[in-house]
């Protein structure tokens, strides 16, 4: 993604450790228009009454991401705190959503894919937590 | 605001207290868009370079309150965790955010009107992470 | 909304008529709103499997409700053509919902309502369309 | 990004030809992202007052990329004219922010590289409403 070359051309060096950083940036955009596909997906299935609690949960995934992913990508006069609190909501929310997918894999694909994205954001999102806390110690 | 009658002809019943909720859903909704309001405000202003952080925290706030504003209304099939972090999130954000205008309320008259909407956004958030707290003890 | 209370005190003089505009801006948003509600309502019904249309164009409707809202609000240096663009895609998509919500206003109450709150955006977006091409003439 | 593998695996075929849609969904979101990020590096530069309106048009670009990458991402039941509407926004928004960041192109690195993403994004929305267009004929 070219957010990434934007990120290196920035004015403020990156608030963050820059490796994590980026990865989290990618994988948080990358989670939310994968869980907005896979929201829809599920809608067009012939068994979408068993695939509510998954839509809603794609749903809310896609916007904690989303919001997470703009977050963190702006590097001027970051507050560490808010940045947490976003990436923390966003990995909650990977989590709850890989979950849920994970239950619909065996006959959705695109459930199985989607699992796979959301357990990776949630860790990616970990990562980053982890690199803000041992800079704030 | 509609949205408020739409949550009462849910087909689910809510998830949290109606009161708490229904201030959280709309004072989010509110407070993303006067924060938008606000970086745009401060960016045309002849000081803007005293307001980088101000728009910066604004950008940050209207994110993390439409995220939330979005999860917190929907009723159908809600994961309480992903609720708790989206609205802490957003409550870590407004104060952050009312803090920052705070600073420039004397200047300028939108910072200050949008202080009070961030802290209040903050205390409607705490009133409702302490709604879902006792329900989840 | 505070957001209009902010318009208000902005440092700039508002780009459109400030009627037009402020109603744009708080209709925008209540009907994004309004659909984001609707769609989780419909996905909460028995009869979902009905309604996937509903709740796609819902889906859409939040999005470019959303975006157009975002566009309108902001005062500084604004590009005639873009607002134009956001307003009119949001018109576009509060009328295809509206026609969709309003094929099952009947058995669901939700569906009703958010069908008069697209066809009320549709229209007033359509008064600030016309007071840019009025503007622009 | 994971989401083409997504739009591979939906039960529902294709709405549109699938190379031109897959372009489409991908570089929205990049494009998306990289406004977001333009808008936060014009922030932090010693000129920002230079640079008004341009963060005014990346915050633009970015909510118009958004809404219309999440619209064209959902394959189930869609309606072609939001679809066009959408896509049309985001060409607009497209055009205007590439044009502002060219402007600044000289002095910030940011702002080239902001223009190129712009510059494609608006291409590759006018292939996608080309193929709409040949297929309603």
């Amino acid at each position: 993604m070219t957010v990434q070359e934007l990120i290196k051309l920035h004015p403020k060096p990156p608030s963050l450790d820059p490796d994590a950083l980026l990865r989290c940036i990618d994988t948080c955009f990358d989670c939310a228009a994968t869980c907005t596909s896979c929201a829809d997906a599920c809608l067009g299935e012939g068994d979408v009454h068993e695939l509510v609690r998954c839509i809603r949960l794609n749903l809310d995934c896609a916007d904690a991401c989303d919001a997470a992913g703009r977050i963190v990508t702006r590097q001027t006069a970051p507050d560490v705190g808010v940045l947490h609190a976003a990436v923390q909501a966003c990995a909650v929310a990977c989590r709850a959503c890989g979950e849920e997918c994970e239950r619909h894999a065996e006959h959705h694909e695109h459930c199985r894919v989607c699992a796979g994205t959301c357990r990776r954001c949630e860790q990616v999102c970990q990562e980053l937590l982890a690199t803000i806390s041992s800079q704030t110690r």
